[in-house]
């Protein structure tokens, strides 16, 4: 049985971890390496917005090579976005003053940027700081915290994971951190995950196993409808686990995307429940779909509305409101074989049955309501397909974030 | 020079309107009609949401007869919708008590509703209220004023816009009312607008003003991004203006979808304004865009951006907000070559040049910030198409007013 470590988070083998502050944010830590002893299979996934930061176009390059990296040097505060030639070379610069440090080729360090667009980043604080560094730290487990702090923008909390499993009788670990889509704070803010494992695992393998996690989890959520111009997610891994490596879709493979997959989805949930202004975490489930896009279409449609996200908030069963969202998904669906439950589908807490209003327990869903992680469920009758979308409500809280902040 | 009437309506010859009050609402008129006193070429343009009332389907049906039609009754406090056969039988109901009191068929009766979705249409208060009405009223003036007031919900004003022109020397008047997009008040509301016009033409070239108008005008704005169950524009021509029937894109025919043109976009913009919690009409205009879908998805992308939105409602220039919302629009662009500014781009307004933050002047821009209708202007450098949407800020309001309503 896989059993997912939020707590006291293991540490895949060969990993160091560190986060540091280089005065690029007022105060907290702002900078972070993350850095395999040995050379690691790497894998990433980026944001589709065409404008994009320039560490966006350069990782996709490094991997698109198809090479082995070291790691990657990631600074929050400042998203080097939309800060023409300098901000490339500055982006470059950021991961040469990293390379010096761990002993690396420049082109072996990835790079990540967050937080203010448009503003020059504060280049040589950040390479005084490294050079102030004592590397590679002892304690790995303090470096990973730091570096789960090190990454984060507007977010509350720290979003960190940990799965172990077992391949070939070797002990093998993924560990996962992110931060949220808490977005635009100063600017803009960012959706960032690392994933780091020590199994041995072609990079072919990683490509695919990261392509098809991430379509099912952290594409699958969505705090305001906005993208932004830095999001990514890298996974690395090193092989020092020493199990066979993985190659092409075997058992092992199986079990090593459960794992990822069980990572994944704690991360994007954590982003999803600490959105800007929060106060609920909402899942919209949807099965019997006639595809797995009809199925995705519909749930984030659902957890993208700003009339759902409202009702929420003011804790409304407002099906009205699902049912509409569901209606202009884009999806295929037949209106009348719609079922929309709360909590995983209770007989009391059904609002609508077959495509027409139910009767419901109103004192069960009103105290279905308070509670802070909702579960939409929309049983369609087109098909077998299924999919998962999280998001959160819409409060005061979030305007006030968004509006008050002055450029 | 064509002149928009906001104020002093004109009626076109041959329409008579009425709004009264049935008992749906608690308070408020609740059900309008609007007759031509001869058969009128009709056209429609309905929601694309794949949930929709029993009145889409069946205007859509009796539109696609080619037939001509006496007129629409409209109610307010209830859509309608997912009311399943009774709500059918209750809205072709509705059609023939109208017939009845106009003397006409049932099928040359449209309708529309909107209002609260899943409860019973109460059908035999509809029918009392017109059987105690003096039809036709005397003062036209005043039955248009009750009709405009008659269609709303959460809107705080009525919308309505007239112009009048002339073809072939004869004088002829197009007239509009809307109620607004203010969505899901009590569970969800609708965009509905009416248009007469005394105009003699062809329903195939109605149609097609329609279409090309409504492209431009009802389906570039957004309050929310939800888009209801029962959203419908509909345009009566009676052809009493004695006018020679404009059967083909003749000038009379761009004249005329020039002035109507003109309508629907006051009627547009007014909706935008009035959007659920607005403090702020904003409208974003892109020039030089590789074709007219990229243009339209750029500008729609920006005035349905959340953080756009609250960026604002706060007052804050925020240029990062509006080029991220650009860059995942799903346009084709070169991200170098955009521009942005303020009302109509005087020079001191630009907030990005080329691609580049520019240096604006702050205090001016400050100042634009506080006035109520704001321009957001996106010169790219891609080609000739552009578009124009309008939207509104997102406020506290928007929150509390579809978060404080229980269901």
């Amino acid at each position: 049985m896989l059993k997912l470590d939020k707590d006291s988070v293991k540490i895949p083998e060969g990993f160091i971890f560190e986060g540091f502050y280089s005065g690029i944010k007022k105060d907290g830590m702002d900078t972070a390496l993350i850095v395999s002893s040995i050379p690691a299979a790497a894998a990433g996934m980026f944001t589709t917005n065409r404008v994009h930061a320039a560490c966006v176009s350069r990782n996709k390059k490094i991997l698109d090579k198809d090479q082995k990296v070291r790691g990657v040097i990631v600074n929050s505060g400042n998203a080097n976005a939309c800060t023409g030639h300098e901000g490339a070379e500055n982006n470059i610069l950021l991961a040469e003053y990293a390379a010096e440090l761990i002993g690396s080729q420049t082109e072996e360090i990835l790079t990540a940027s967050t937080g203010v667009i448009g503003v020059g980043l504060p280049i040589n604080k950040i390479k005084d700081s490294l050079n102030d560094l004592n590397f590679p730290i002892k304690n790995t487990q303090d470096g990973f915290l730091h570096s789960c702090k090190a990454i984060l923008t507007t977010d509350t909390y720290e979003k960190k994971a940990s799965v172990s499993l077992s391949i070939d009788g070797k002990k093998c670990t993924i560990t996962g951190m992110a931060k949220g889509s808490g977005m635009i704070h100063p600017n803009m803010a960012t959706m960032l995950s690392f994933i780091t494992t020590d199994i041995a695992i072609s990079s072919e393998m990683l490509s695919k196993a990261l392509r098809e996690t991430v379509e099912d989890t952290f594409n699958m959520i969505s705090v305001d409808g906005d993208t932004s111009t830095n999001d990514m997610v890298l996974i690395f891994a090193n092989g020092l686990a020493e199990n066979s490596e993985i190659k092409t879709t075997t058992p092992e493979y199986n079990l090593f995307i459960k794992a990822l997959r069980m990572v994944a989805v704690y991360l994007a949930k954590s982003i999803a429940a600490d959105g800007e202004g929060a106060t609920k975490l909402l899942e919209a489930e949807v099965t019997g779909a006639k595809s797995k896009i009809d199925a995705q279409k519909i749930a984030k449609s659902v957890i993208s509305s700003n009339l759902v996200k409202t009702a929420f908030f003011g804790m409304d069963p407002n099906w009205g409101r699902i049912l509409a969202a569901i209606g202009y998904s884009g999806a295929d669906f037949d209106p009348e074989g719609v079922s929309i439950y709360f909590q995983g589908a209770p007989g009391y807490s059904c609002l609508m049955n077959k495509g027409k209003p139910h009767d419901y327990d109103i004192d069960s869903v009103r105290g279905i309501l308070k509670e802070k992680n909702i579960i939409i469920t929309i049983a369609l009758s087109d098909g077998d397909a299924s999919a998962t979308a999280w998001g959160c409500d819409l409060s005061y809280d979030y305007v006030k974030i968004n509006a008050e902040y002055t450029t």
